[in-house]
């Protein structure tokens, strides 16, 4: 367990198992004004700040054409999460909740996702609005998004009922 | 170089790094009708077809509370991509583009994502509606959609523009 996640009641962790199935590649950094965890808007809507995805020289031939998409879909890493809660307890929350229903960082494999705007980009960097995260998380990956086949405006998530119906974790 | 992706002319490829930066762990498969990569649809709203995602025993308590969500999103590890390809020929394009302004599973981290409706659970086993991929596909993650964060029913791509205008790689 790392100093991002004291275990709380009603939390479960599990064994991980013992080796990997599959490997990544740290593609760049992305460059936020959020120092500590504890200075990150809640979320990438809370915030006006402009945040800079800055690629690896490597890859940078990647960004080509990207400045057709008004926004991006960035995936990045959690590198200080822990990866073995399967119910955990969110700070504001009353209870404990099944992992895979919540955008915690706590999670198996760490990836977070955003939906940012794109700005801009200068050479190997993109400006981009809608980010949370800390000042050098690593990126993985950057996709165009698609308004026909990644939004749903009418999705809903039902936040307390869910949860307060008691349903059993299994 | 595998079967999925022969090189076609303007594409470009890296020299892969030495080592991974992290490591995954496959949490599940999905198990869709698709067998072989011709007969997948091009995008999940494509099909009507109704997907079961089986979360391994080991992760399946972090399901708790997900049935409060309508829609998800599932991430999922194109494994039979080549990962080298930084400028690619989609076959019904008219020249390459960078990787990041595509949805192509070659790309550094091959890391597919998919937004699903949720039909139902049946204790470690998700139906959902809105996949594309192959049947047996390793699952890396689940998370509740947010309308209010996820969805941007304005975002635009223009595929042609950012390719015709002949913009430098980099």
């Amino acid at each position: 367990m790392n100093d991002l996640h004291a275990r709380r009641p009603g939390e479960e962790a599990v064994t991980l198992p013992g080796a990997f199935d599959a490997g990544l590649y740290f593609i760049g950094h992305i460059r936020t004004p959020w120092l500590q965890r504890a200075d990150c808007p809640k979320n990438g809507l809370q915030t006006d700040a402009v945040c800079t995805v800055a690629v690896d020289p490597r890859f940078a031939a990647g960004l080509q054409n990207v400045e057709g998409a008004t926004h991006l879909i960035l995936l990045y890493w959690m590198d200080r999460a822990v990866r073995d809660l399967v119910r955990q307890h969110p700070r504001h929350a009353e209870g404990s909740r099944g992992t895979f229903s919540l955008r915690s960082p706590a999670r198996p494999n760490p990836i977070a996702l955003s939906v940012v705007e794109l700005l801009g980009r200068e050479g190997d960097q993109l400006t981009v609005r809608g980010l949370d995260c800390l000042d050098g998380t690593p990126l993985l990956d950057i996709k165009p998004y698609y308004a026909t086949t990644d939004s749903r405006p009418g999705a809903r998530v039902d936040r307390s009922g869910a949860a307060a119906s008691g349903s059993p974790p299994r």
